[in-house]
């Protein structure tokens, strides 16, 4: 890494990749990352859109007055030839894929839940074998590089890369950075005056200890929680945790929770949604020719405040962060996904997980967790072989794997259910998912 | 032990006692047992049903030539003076606090599940403290006794013991013991002739190998079962096992499995039972009434074929069986609830799990088990913290501690919907759950 | 299985033969091993043994009126074929090999002791690249076909063929079987009254418990054995266990625990016996010949008593109840080399561990043991690294990998000495270790 | 912890405490820690050198210009009463038990070693009552403070106030920064561009891999070393390690490992020493005579040079790094003594490890080390087996738990020498051992 650094980023025609791009030019100016190419990959598919925000981003260095050289291709194993660090965002299928997954589930009275429910394991079957395929070039064309993933489900993609791939891989997520500056506002603190014990799996992690300024803050924490209405999401009516619940957990739920402690009321609001506004895949998916829009004006070189509407704030720092800490053997402490290794005893040593980790040029080192209280384990441990099933399913096809995946899932728990749902996922995925015969 | 056995048995009363009277009675014969006096004792509110059912037990005795002395009483210290072993059948609240925990349920739209579901945590609630309280008399009035139970929830009171008393327990079911025989019946061998890997926690167990004559069959056997009654249980319209999932769990499921695995069909289910012919508890009340009408007639002196309906067969076998193992130094296996210790090694130590044990003189010892297949092993996982929850909040009367356990139990899996069956069983359970203040 | 057996034995012209044919002779004419053939297997090298050996037992068989057809061959692979059990008991190097291994020690003042020491390290290296030969021709020829080993070392051979074969395997010994007949003359009743819950390690495994018609009497063995001539070995001057130790560590050492508790004075006795009347290796050898002698003669039909004092006595009990626990599903307990699997909690998985197993049809299934008491644990984990590292080396041949087993060994303990002691064991057994390059 | 700290230094007569004091003077001055008050306790027998040391003290902050007012007592009560942080350095018997110490074993043909062989058990014998009764006076005077444990054996130590306290406590130990020194030194770079992966017990800590601004030089550095006079310490005649068992390894050892590695040597060494120049002890006790000749010069205002000759350099840094991280809440690494929790997998959670940790203000949390390659499992294993009996020993006064300690310990490894090493050190210390009686 002498040189200039060349990044990769995979589904670069992504409407997140202002976001993206954004950080990099802030790095490169100050000096953290001296990124010289980013090279932004999509598929035929993608290719108009690709086109678009790939001018985007390049008004935006110019603008910037960065010297990034930015590389439009759909050519993936061109764009990987050496390079430093890969960064995955892409979405098989595309949002359609996303809005089939939300409405499966739905038909038979369940949540979709777009990561760890049943979205997340339609996802994770398409998503898993074109991961794999991207890790196959990298071991050929790039095998030192580091492979930040983004693409969700990223806990499940990231234990797929560990299990059957060569290839250093840290699994990204937002949620937790998420958590942090909410509790930073709530305690009126600066976020890095906020430090959190993160454990668990990804859209599934608890905050065992909140730490302000490093006193223990708790106890505290799910007081202002409780009474939050980012916690408890008063737009989404009757969404009100029980507090003898929140008290007794002793731990910080994370949003994704809700669908698991509140699953009723999030299902009576995701049924509500989906005959009005139309489900979140619609909505973003509106929103997403919106931002197409604004991309193509040829004046626009910034990031357009628009985008924070998408969702998926913090993903840029998220990702920089973890290319910045490694790049420059930070030492410092990262919430990312990782072998577990034995960090969490509860869990098999080749299970993903989600949890601090110091990062350093060596990769992302986890902070060792011990048992989990009873509180957390029982559930944890359950998603856990969810993923495990549902990672195992994508890579063989196997019917049977998938089937078990789903029926144990909390937000299903019913094979006879997980039987109609896996047959129409199958049924309406078919062209992306080879795996099943 | 040089001389007679005393046995005593706590909730002599019950309409099961004739069955484990003409078991003792078998076995006072045939010389396996020297038992000499039963202590069948009872509380105040249940005397009646002890004089009738002990008079019967008196006549089956003395019918039979056994030379065994009977005593009734509603004073459990000095009946367990010296005795040698102490087994249980006792029911805090009786059936009708049965049918509440049927029935608590059922108004959120949930299955009330008697033994591992809301029920089973209703009746660990009132069970355990009692138990605990029969465990102390025990220390100071019998130290050396060995307590066999078969009070459900077996696994969770047995786990109750193990953690909080001094007293060697062995937690008995006739669930394993029933599989055996279904599948002897269906191979059309010998009871003898099966042996089954059995491993899982107490009514959440699996088979994961089934032999017979020591061949595995247990692909074999998953064939016979997905075809047959007693399997599906045909008389629940729509009942049926999505045979992909049978395959691919390759391991055997109990019949309680059902409730768990076919979730939907069951709840209806026991939603048009509860309307038309009464909940089970309801049903087995009706039966007990004409059982103990039954019981009063003087000229009966052996146990009425009209017992097996009432569900229960083999409890006596079972029970006797691991006097007898314990007694005569068998070395036999038996499947019994112990301390886990490592024998299923995704299980804590101190959990109490089924599993096949050799019994011999110092008890029951498991054997080893490993890591369980990613199939089954996230469900027992969240069962077993489920117990572990549901035995701390029955011994401590924690609330937040109850709401955790009904939160995460499969049949529930909504904080919202647990506190409403929290509420209602903590108040229409008042007189018997003491620690909740 | 359904008509008769056939056995095959390697290392057929063992002076041992005769003791595993009396075995043989005596379960086929009471029927409880339906053995048809047995085949003696051999090498060119032991031709002229094989030859007397079979001829004896030809005889021995004949004399007894039991219908065994006796082959001798050297032609392995066409013994193996379709062969139901296959036992081993061959020497590579006969026994001039293991008077170098306990030589090369004593030059560096060490301890060669023949299992798990030097000496057993060397054996290792010797056996285990022939072990897996075999099991390379079973695999072939008789894939369902059950290895009974007791080639020494039992344990490591059992970890080497458990590692890296797909043949089912039992390792045996005699050691546990010895350790219960001398409890029971001590307690003066009969080896069936005597039950010891035996772990650990082969040649390194203790009786955590002993209980005498199933009352636990582990205290008063252990102050039996302190006195006992056959615990303390009184023809070794100065062999006397320190009381203080054997009361602390509460439980039963095995005789070779000697070389680990006792060195000093055990490595002096060795070395005096090695000046004087030789080596174990040299006298045994002495001995053997004088067997042959015997074995010539054709009036010799039954097997000589003389046999006894060669050591190895129960060795044909131990192994034929384990061809007959298999066989006839006997569902005993038995103590064998098996795969830990988390029998023993503080060991790997993969690790293989002496301990009392459930013997059926499908093979040896531990009872579990859970975490060792810390008087032993230790010593069981370096014995079992030494162990692992042995097994790896015989393999791989790796220097270095050697060299960091024998610096481990107690019985060592020291680099610069493990070293010389490699390279003498190396170079002297040039011929049969062709893994070192 | 608002205002200024209150430091406590139990052993403040110890001629380290220049060194301490003068770590104080620079973080004070720096800013990064606020000390307003230093208690240096001593006991009546250590009067007199507290008196010179504490003087030495009171000029060097005079002259530094560090406004931290110093105490000298003899009360510990009274200087533990709100204190911030308690550091321990105190010798119980002085070097004259050290000396003891190194005779004994001795005299039988074993080595002291006097951390964690019999020497090491001595001292844990001596210091362990003293450190738990500090702690109960900490329990009641300062809960909340933090104990900084160097007093050695500190693993030991450190476990024996992690299990039978609730004293947070970190042990600190200057091997590791020695380590990190000599290898920045040997690959001529700053000390910050070294990290090392330290994993393992006190004194016996191995790196398992060894970075160079941030790349791997795990290989390279063991090749620097094997030609390196700190790691052979030429000054022992034929200290050489084996090449191939450095290469074997593939980790890097501690300097302690000599003791266990090179045991012969090491010994032959010893045994001249003592002959000779005397003991390691009675070096430095003529050393130490001459450090308090220098102390009394009422001129010396500053840490005189001959005090890094003592041994023991860096230990200021280490402690004061601790307290700083801790007390600034720095979230750094730093190689210190904790409880495993399940970091390393293959030791019990309740074990003192010695590892790389995150250091804040809630204490040191360890990086996850998972399970531990073979080449250094074994020895680890046995070693934690020894602390762990002798903390058990040290607790209970317990003559077989002691006996089982010393028996296991691989410089003993006999049980007969054991009992002679473990009758001398009884009866040597016996005003120093009240528990043994």
């Amino acid at each position: 890494m002498g040189k200039g650094l060349k990044i990769v980023t995979i589904g670069g025609g992504s409407s997140y990749t202002p976001e993206i791009v954004e950080g990099m030019i802030k790095r490169k100016l100050d000096g953290s990352l001296p990124i010289e190419e980013l090279y932004l990959v999509d598929i035929e598919e993608g290719k108009e859109k690709l086109e678009i925000v790939g001018n985007l981003a390049r008004r935006m260095v110019e603008k910037a007055g960065a010297d990034i050289k930015i590389h439009l291709t759909l050519d993936r194993r061109s764009a990987l030839k050496d390079a430093d660090f890969v960064t995955t965002q892409f979405r098989v299928g595309l949002l359609d894929a996303r809005i089939r997954d939300e409405k499966i589930p739905l038909r038979y009275g369940l949540l979709g839940q777009e990561t760890n429910g049943a979205g997340g394991f339609a996802k994770a079957q398409r998503t898993i074998p074109v991961i794999l395929d991207i890790c196959k070039d990298m071991e050929a064309l790039c095998p030192a590089a580091w492979l930040i993933n983004f693409t969700n489900p990223s806990g499940m993609v990231t234990e797929a890369v560990l299990k059957h791939t060569n290839i250093k891989v840290v699994g990204v997520c937002n949620v937790p950075y998420g958590i942090q500056a909410l509790t930073a506002e709530a305690h009126k603190v600066d976020l890095a005056d906020v430090f959190i014990e993160f454990a668990g799996l990804n859209h599934f992690v608890y905050g065992r200890k909140v730490y302000v300024k490093g006193i223990d803050k708790t106890t505290e924490t799910l007081e202002l929680f409780k009474r939050s209405d980012s916690f408890t999401m008063r737009n989404i009516p009757g969404l009100e945790w029980p507090f003898e619940l929140v008290d007794a957990l002793g731990v910080l739920p994370c949003p994704y929770h809700r669908y698991y402690y509140l699953k009723d009321i999030m299902l009576k609001h995701a049924e509500e949604e989906a005959e009005n506004e139309g489900t979140r895949g619609e909505v973003v998916k509106r929103l997403e020719e919106q931002l197409f829009e604004l991309y193509k004006d040829p004046d626009l070189n910034i990031k357009p405040p628009q985008l924070s509407e998408r969702g998926g704030a913090h993903y840029s720092d998220v990702a920089l962060n973890v290319i910045d800490g490694i790049y420059n053997d930070r030492k410092n402490i990262q919430t990312v996904n990782v072998r577990n290794n034995g960090t969490i005893s509860d869990l098999s040593d080749e299970a993903a997980i989600e949890c601090n980790c110091l990062i350093d040029k060596s990769g992302a080192h986890p902070i060792n967790v011990g048992h989990l209280e009873s509180s957390i384990r029982g559930l944890i441990q359950i998603m856990k072989v969810f993923e495990e099933l549902t990672v195992e399913a994508a890579v063989t096809g196997d019917y049977g794997t998938a089937l078990k995946a789903l029926t144990i899932n909390p937000l299903i728990g019913d094979s006879v259910k997980a039987k109609k749902v896996l047959d129409d996922i199958i049924k309406e995925n078919k062209e992306y998912l080879p795996q099943y015969k």
